[in-house]
């Protein structure tokens, strides 16, 4: 055992990176359930863990993190030589793969968050989904999508030759909008498409996707 | 000579955050100014430095980088035993590090980016200030700053004991914020003042005030 704790569940796209993360390394840990409907994110016992009170929140051992992409970055490193590398040894091939985490943070999750909130999360609470945000942020992740059917022509994955964190970051999300009318922006792109095939396909997230459903 | 460039100018918020981290580091390096109302950055040859068209694009020798949060890391990795270090060698510091570039990124920039372009922007482009997207990004920057106000009340600085590219990427938008009248969610939060005072009395930063100032 590593002493390694997942505060969170499968539904939420920033818990499910993390555990992606951890499946794709074969490292063993537990989850912790967080009941967000009765507010269990917000009680001092995990604020004292997350001080913005979002799941996930992460242990191992006696180092506490939050914040999904800091996380993942430090099981990436720490547990370098378990399971899929998901980062470089080599420090320039390393700061290309940099650029394409941040550009999933700062480019693609802004839109994508926002329409899988409007078109999976709202339609699972009964709420009534807003379509001219919809409109609005398809227009947005089109023109990141395009950015990506260029790159995707010239290198296997975004942060290079191998499947890395650039492209895990982006599973949680994007396995949601596939379920959704924006699949048709993913679907239209071959080289995109192509690679959303891939990436979903495998085993790790597969196991992610298996423990939604029974949830 | 290292051959580092940096395509962008002194009032881009992401630009002045690369060029801190020069600074910082003690590096020589060339800016190449981007004239963005001509629609420099809309340029093929720009848009081959970054598909997204907005600066900084960033080159060390035959590297490429584009997005300031990437950039800036491998800066602060690649010549790590030059100037100041923005990093930490210890595995765990370096986590608890990353968990608050990744506030910076996901929290406290979307707020604080908003405000400055409502605040500071407009005003020099003689354009109107929307006084209730303020509002409404006032109430957002507040509750990350009441989480800094806590965790700098443990730290004295965000990322750890020294100054980090945690701390670093504030600088830009924090700066720009100190002269409006956001300010005052700074300023209203001790442990928070004292670490803008700090952070902005920064050699490295008053040097881009500087040139800022010169434009």
């Amino acid at each position: 055992m590593t002493g390694i704790k997942v505060h969170g569940n499968t539904l939420s796209t920033a818990a499910a990176r993390v555990l992606a993360t951890l499946y794709e390394k074969d490292l063993e840990f537990e989850l912790v359930p967080i009941d967000m409907r009765a507010g269990e994110h917000k009680t001092e016992a995990f604020l004292a863990l997350n001080p913005f009170g979002q799941v996930p929140a992460f242990e191992d051992g006696d180092l506490q993190l939050f914040e999904s992409r800091a996380i993942t970055q430090y099981i990436a490193h720490e547990y370098a030589p378990k399971g899929t590398p998901l980062i470089f040894p080599d420090s320039k091939k390393m700061a290309i793969l940099s650029v394409w985490t941040e550009v999933e943070a700062q480019k693609f999750d802004p839109a994508a968050s926002k329409l899988t909130f409007e078109l999976a999360i709202k339609p699972m609470l009964g709420l009534v989904t807003d379509f001219a945000v919809v409109e609005e942020f398809e227009a947005k992740l089109g023109i990141v999508l395009d950015v990506y059917e260029t790159r995707l022509g010239r290198s296997k994955y975004l942060g290079g030759d191998c499947f890395s964190l650039a492209d895990l970051h982006h599973l949680p999300t994007t396995h949601y909008l596939m379920g959704t009318q924006t699949k048709k922006l993913f679907e239209c792109r071959p080289n995109v498409s192509a690679w959303v095939a891939d990436i979903t396909a495998r085993p790790a997230w597969k196991k992610i996707v298996a423990m939604r459903n029974t949830h």
